[in-house]
């Protein structure tokens, strides 16, 4: 199972599925493919399920679905391998800099790379043939940019793909709201819960509608998740350290929870790392123990903070 | 993008798959391909997601999920092409007349005749080798009928499959309520808002009981939509517009609005034009603005008027 | 239309996907495939929908949605072909029994054995080249048991794949929970009502934790259905019998209606057989009437008792 393998598959008819995805690709000069889903090509909501599912290197299922609070539709995700799926690849904890160039990179290209230490916690790296990355950036990377990224996965470019989204567009918008039971693990990760405990994952939260600039749209996409979000995590061992851990799992364990994200970091005076960053994790997280039949469900969603980031009057 | 041979491409397998719909194909004469999906065929819930489907070209998805009022399933429709699939293909814009038979036709035959001067504004038509439509009728369609649509289309008959269902059937019923997007994209366009405009399109509609006759089946399908109908459409431009304009586009901006359509139609002697005709649209129309970020709701839902509609007691 | 063969498709990547579904394949000496998809195999949520499907053979659609009561998941159910996939096939009505070994059968195996009553009254039976069967239970079966299985099948063991979830595991929690239809369709036969005229059946259950041990799995299950669950049967016919025999139908009817499962049991201090059989029935049933155009809406969800019953604090 090489998480790049099974993302390049699903990469295998993209120059097809371009028009159809309203995506265009770019192929550089040092033969790595660049795909912009939403930078200056139009993309969309395929072209979200096809990131989202790309970041998760093809190992969890991702759908809409109609919500329940009358806003719209919900990104649902469900995966039998968590770990892999969320923390060794759609997790965006590679920043991919170049000159004038900034991105949050995720996707499988970070399990070849494995240069986070992270990766020491998940005991995994892989070596692929074929790697393939998802960047939540306004800019497309430059040729050095990509050449940059091949040479940290131990690929020549030509076998790199990178596809290439704005938070602000619908399909970044889409990507990142599918990140619900990946907040959960990240958060767990960082209250020390053993990772390798958790066997299954389902989540889900709603889509909210493409802001006009990333940075309106990174306070509604964390508003989503945070507010609106769901995650369910089947996971094994006792039930003492699922209450413990657990009560500090949901976004609701915060100080800085109650606000839409934007007026917490304004706030702040726009300092991002004066934001407690136990805030980020699903407004609910379920528990379910498969070793003693216990679920455990912490937090609360809040439609109405959903509904005033959301802008929907 | 052809939408025909999209179509043509999700037909292949009919007659592998007849026995699994429930539907009968009947080979014309003259060539045409007849598929009876509910006149005398049973049909059913997989025949009228794939009469959908083929009504939207194939460009869009189509899923059944549980609604959230206990009445059981909704029709989701989700699109990155708004205007070639609803508009351009699934509007039932064409009145398809015979002897003794009529039916209202919809499906990408339309984009092929492209008769309508609702072409002009979309600006499309296409040639196609093969031509698929979908009949909302009672009756089947003689070879005649057939013979006349294919010349109207600019194909052989033995290049044209005409897929049939009575709105009162399983599959009649569910194609119908798939069109909460097209819907509000018909609404918008009698407005004169310019549907270019429109990027995405994302829509639900609770399934109706089928009704006992087309006339009864007419009222519970349009009240799916009147009363419990969304849709999200995703936009570009200015802001005033949609205020001004999306104001006026749900259902609820009708005088007509309030009743089951049955009893409106009937208050007025069961003259069909008499009803305002702003009427039809979905309950609840979202206008997102992917341009300013802004998003605009407009109408509210009305459960009790769809249950009553739907006759659950 | 041959039930197991369609299975036996489905059953052919089985050896590739192993990994990805984490179920482990034990051929036996007499040939027989045997698949551990949760006795010591970790299998998961995939692993269950592929439980469900097979069960169904292959003539339903299964998925998981989200629920409307912040519970979690909740799994779909949708067929044109109730009586096959479920009476025919899902229905667990085979007591696979062996030294040391129980299960309850279930999938298209038992109508090529075709052995119970309940055939007879379903006037189906096939003849296989290839069977597979589904066993609820916390043990794989010896060669022996397969060879007894193959034999009453009709076939060699070498034709026959047999897969294994215990009621507790991830996956046996799915398919039992995916039998909302069935479990109507179930209950309609014991109230004498002809099933052929049931033309198509969507539901829906919410997904319970996976219990401690098979006997509380057993409960949550049970109460997935008996009080979150919901059944809509497309029928054909009178409304009298409708109305007179569906009143009786769902779970509220019977006088053990309102505790969860395992109380319930506990009260007649574990004798199965004093627990009314009439219980077993989702929480709502509604039958559309498609020759009257009628709809009846029998039974009440009760969310606090699944609340308790799942144990979510």
């Amino acid at each position: 199972m090489n998480l790049n393998h099974r993302a390049a598959s699903l990469c295998r008819t993209l120059a097809d599925d371009a028009e159809l995805l309203r995506v265009e690709l770019h192929l550089q000069d040092s033969g790595a493919m660049v795909v912009d889903c939403g930078v200056k090509a139009t993309g969309g909501l395929d072209a979200g399920l096809l990131l989202a599912r790309l970041c998760l290197a093809d190992l969890a299922t991702v759908s809409l679905t109609p919500g329940t609070n009358g806003l719209g539709p919900v990104a649902q995700v469900q995966t039998d391998h968590p770990l892999l799926a969320c923390m060794a690849s759609q997790y965006a904890g590679w920043e991919v800099k170049g000159e004038k160039f900034f991105a949050m990179g995720s996707g499988p290209m970070r399990a070849a790379a494995a240069r986070e230490p992270l990766f020491e916690d998940l005991k995994y790296h892989e070596a692929a043939s074929h790697c393939v990355g998802v960047l939540e950036s306004g800019k497309l990377p430059n040729d050095e940019v990509c050449r940059d990224v091949a040479a940290k996965c131990g690929v020549e470019p030509s076998a790199l793909t990178l596809l290439v989204a704005p938070t602000r567009s619908m399909a970044g918008t889409l990507q990142v709201v599918a990140r619900s039971v990946e907040t959960a693990l990240h958060k767990l990760h960082e209250l020390k819960f053993d990772l390798h405990r958790v066997v299954s994952g389902w989540g889900s939260a709603p889509l909210p509608p493409p802001a006009k600039d990333d940075m309106a749209a990174i306070g509604r996409t964390n508003d989503a998740i945070l507010y609106g979000g769901h995650a369910v995590l089947y996971v094994r061992g006792d039930d003492e350290s699922l209450r413990e851990i657990g009560a500090r799992t949901p976004s609701s364990a915060s100080k800085d929870y109650g606000r839409p994200f934007a007026e917490i970091f304004a706030s702040y005076n726009h300092d991002f790392y004066q934001i407690d960053p136990h805030l980020f994790s699903p407004a609910v997280v379920t528990l379910v123990n498969l070793d003693t039949g216990n679920s455990f469900r912490f937090g609360k969603f809040d439609d109405a903070v959903v509904a005033k980031s959301f802008g929907i009057v």
